[in-house]
């Protein structure tokens, strides 16, 4: 799989997906073209879904947010007639390789948990319309609607058949809300998770499984009253038009280094490291009203998009790159003042808190990403409030101290402001500072203390928010070894101690559907009796079953 | 590896291990015997360890409770000069099973959780007295310990160098505890698990590493006045004298039977079936006093022993054996009535008291067992209180109703006690009832209304208790379908499934090792840049580092 992936899309040139707008109710409609694989070698058959299916979703996830603010509900639903959607495509991830697997599930997971994060924070509830055969990822993707309608059709129902199947786990974090979302005892969850064939009707209900079971000839009917419900039931700010995500201006090199307007990548090939720098703003943000009127061109909005897509590039499509190193380079003064309008107004105007929620968003990308992360944290830079939160989000962070000869720039500087205190909670429920202090939740406080303030390497390193602190005789050695060691270590070994050291603290469904759900499969995506030769992934539709190695582990 | 693994040892017969008591300290000292491995192949060098020593170190602990009751603090040091430990053994490690090194740290995990245990609800401490290298699951067992002392002597530390050195992860618990228990900063764990060489003197404390870092000249008189210290602020009850715990009664059949006083042990071969059954007491139990004096002869003792041995042997020994079915037989009354002391006095009476937590986790090892389970509840069983509680540890339950033809045992009845309400907490801090019923809180306190009553199939049915009630007529093919149906699945998707079901709700340290850390070390267990020829594993101690496929998961 050398072609490259690309995460931008255009809702003109959709393939599977189908959206329409009425008033604040919008109806999103699954209709795979079994043709729109995004590699060769199996056809989209039943709804059924790999990752191009997936970008697109995503897409419509995210425009809804920007585009159509005004929508409080989205029903989703299908647009073919027998069947909902059957998860995953099997002939895909029988081919895929592993860390395409782990990355395809890696991604959908991010997307279900958008759908969630829209009701909860935004007011955009999706809520979904079963009928016909839901299953698999499928029904996964119902799990994480707000509420699910199925049709007493005889016909139409819900199923986890990974199991019995397929010998792999219904990975898109179906486990974990079965079980945590939904509250299904844990003994009906073994019966359902064990069956094949699903569950129909009146026993769905009573299992937990969906919210509302509904006679056919009301179910139409049903799904309008109930999307209108959550519509008159929203929270969602006011709004009127929206802004257009208009295409990101992105070019690549022929070294594979990739620059946008406000964000670059570029490579070093021995060590497998990637540079990601994210350049501040050039200029004040006057108004909100300005804020609208210059919309995606914003800066605040084109950098969250420029490094949401470097990132998914970076994860899907430069797999040896093994460290991420974050810089920032412009004025950090400008940043939170840009940042400092939205945070005055994000309670009452939607494009500002949509646009924090989406920084929110990316960080959380970050903080989930398997490859080893660093700040360097360097003169001239601009690591300041919702840029600050990246040094945060990292394994480790260098920053340097004073004056570095021949260099005119200013002096690294870390600012704090109200946005490293609340604004971004990682997946945990807890600030990056509140994650990073636990042991010394004190600390906490004393940086708030200091917001607004440039905190210079010896301050920022006495108050416990960096990792070294180096002057500029030392600077380029400890980071090369450092960058140098990273690389020579094994890239599974660094994938389980980042996953185990990042998230320390309460656990939410959201870390444990990455941490825990997510390392089983993983495990059981490497199990011959899944993807070996005889596995049932390998087998699935030859008419043979798996022959499993019998041994319990 | 077809040798049977025993997990009964005799204090007489320990090579690894040495133990002194003094008053209300014990002084327990690892002394590897390098020639004394389980298997051919690898030499315990450097008190390094295995299985086997591994399975003394758990004896230690546990007669520690039981025969040496008065024991308040427990000083873990090293038998040997310049080394603590130097963690589990590399080459063992690299030649093993996958499933057996799974199964191993789990042991391990179930051991380490014991000394925590052993202080928070027993007023027994562990404190760890490391002198010279303690790397890998050396600092493992010191960080599981309730304090560490290191000598500021330019030579001892501690280290996780699993990551840079094998490839692997520090598995047995030390990812959770260096965050969650020592609450160490996030990159500054990133960089103490790179370090290959650990860490030493003042930097280890103020990493929190370690609690007390204490020059050579005192550090033997700091680490009685420490053990002193943790003694006269324990909270054990009092004791004289303790309960000698005499060889259990075993017999192996030619099929591979066990049996025991109470407990047995049958196969079947085909559905590759383990049926464990566990004989009620035959007689009241009349005081305390007459316990004391029964000791290890007693029910609930004994019951408690055999089920424990029959868990670990049937985990090790029994790989291909893919469902555990539970099975009681017995008089519920007398069962309520023994259980009725212990829970009476387990507030005055250290015996009542350590009975109680040894039924706690040996349940509690049952929930981390990767077997499907299931109880089966039959004409004359006596899942009643304590016994009941393996009826709610199961994946799923089948009750029988009613009177079986021929069958002139009294029909099957659960009955709940006080001890399924808060005696028995799983990994989650919840009882099982609770984790049962977290969709529905308040069938708990519907429950408890019914204490002592027989509650019979449709009852238990009803009340949300069991997962199918089953008459005469179907009972025999419906059992047999689940068993068969389970056979066919893949045994690693059963596992994967299993882990995530089992444990909804809030999770702890030791939810987190069992369910995160042991996947992600599962994971990577499996994958060829620690296991494959040219993995970190195989090539340990070659001189030749491992070759990695660099690709990032």
């Amino acid at each position: 799989m050398t072609q490259r992936i690309d995460f931008q899309v255009d809702p003109n040139h959709y393939r599977h997906w189908r959206v329409t707008y009425e008033g604040d109710i919008a109806q999103l409609y699954m209709d795979v073209d079994e043709k729109g694989g995004l590699f060769e070698g199996y056809e989209l058959k039943l709804n059924s879904y790999d990752l191009g299916v997936d970008i697109e979703l995503a897409d419509v996830v995210q425009r809804m947010r920007f585009e159509h603010p005004q929508i409080k509900t989205v029903v989703l639903q299908s647009g073919k007639e027998r069947v909902f959607c059957a998860g995953a495509n099997i002939r895909m991830l029988g081919v895929a390789a592993h860390a395409h697997k782990v990355n395809f599930c890696k991604f959908t997971n991010e997307t279900r948990n958008t759908f969630e994060a829209a009701g909860r924070e935004s007011g955009q509830h999706y809520i979904c319309a079963v009928k016909g055969a839901c299953a698999g990822g499928g029904y996964e993707l119902a799990l994480a609607c707000d509420h699910i309608l199925l049709p007493d059709d005889g016909a139409s129902n819900v199923a986890l058949p990974e199991v019995p199947l397929l010998a792999v786990l219904p990975g898109t974090g179906g486990l974990t809300r079965v079980t945590d979302k939904r509250k299904v005892r844990r003994d009906i969850a073994d019966v359902f998770c064990s069956l094949e064939e699903g569950v129909r009707g009146r026993k769905a209900l009573d299992w937990h499984l969906v919210d509302e079971v509904v006679p056919t000839s009301r179910f139409a009917e049903s799904v309008a009253a109930r999307a209108r419900q959550f519509a008159d039931q929203s929270n969602r700010l006011a709004a009127h038009g929206g802004v257009s995500l208009t295409p990101l201006q992105r070019s690549f090199g022929a070294d594979g280094s990739v620059t946008y307007s406000s964000v670059e990548v570029s490579f070093d090939r021995q060590t497998r490291v990637a540079t990601i720098t994210v350049h501040g703003p050039q200029m004040p943000l006057e108004s909100v009203a300005q804020l609208h009127e210059q919309g995606a061109a914003a800066w605040v909005l084109r950098a969250t998009r420029e490094l949401d897509d470097a990132i998914l590039h970076l994860r899907l499509n430069e797999l040896e790159t093994g460290v991420w190193a974050f810089r920032t380079q412009g004025d950090a003064e400008l940043v939170m003042q840009n940042e400092a309008v939205l945070l005055a107004h994000q309670n009452e105007d939607w494009l500002c808190r949509e646009i924090l929620l989406y920084w929110k968003r990316v960080l959380k990308r970050i903080d989930v990403t398997s490859r080893s992360l660093v700040a360097l944290i360097e003169p001239g830079s601009c690591f300041a409030g919702m840029l600050a939160e990246i040094a945060f989000s990292v394994d480790r962070s260098y920053m340097a101290e004073g004056d570095f000869e021949g260099d005119n720039r200013p002096a690294a500087a870390l600012h704090l402001t109200a946005s490293n205190f609340g604004t971004f909670p990682m997946a945990n429920d807890l600030t990056r500072l509140q994650t990073r202090f636990l042991g010394d939740p004190e600390k906490v406080e004393a940086a708030a203390a200091r917001k607004g303030e440039p905190l210079e390497a010896v301050d920022a390193n006495e108050m416990g928010l960096v990792t070294f602190c180096l002057d500029d005789i030392d600077w380029a050695d400890e980071v090369r070894i450092f960058l140098e060691e990273r690389a020579s270590f094994s890239p599974d070994a660094m994938t389980g101690m980042e996953a185990n050291l990042r998230f320390p603290g309460p656990e939410t469904m959201e870390t444990r559907i990455f941490g825990r759900l997510t390392a089983w499969q993983n495990w059981i995506f490497q199990r011959p009796n899944a993807v070996g030769e005889k596995g049932a992934l390998k087998r699935y539709g030859s008419g043979v079953r798996g022959e499993y190695d019998l041994r319990r582990v």
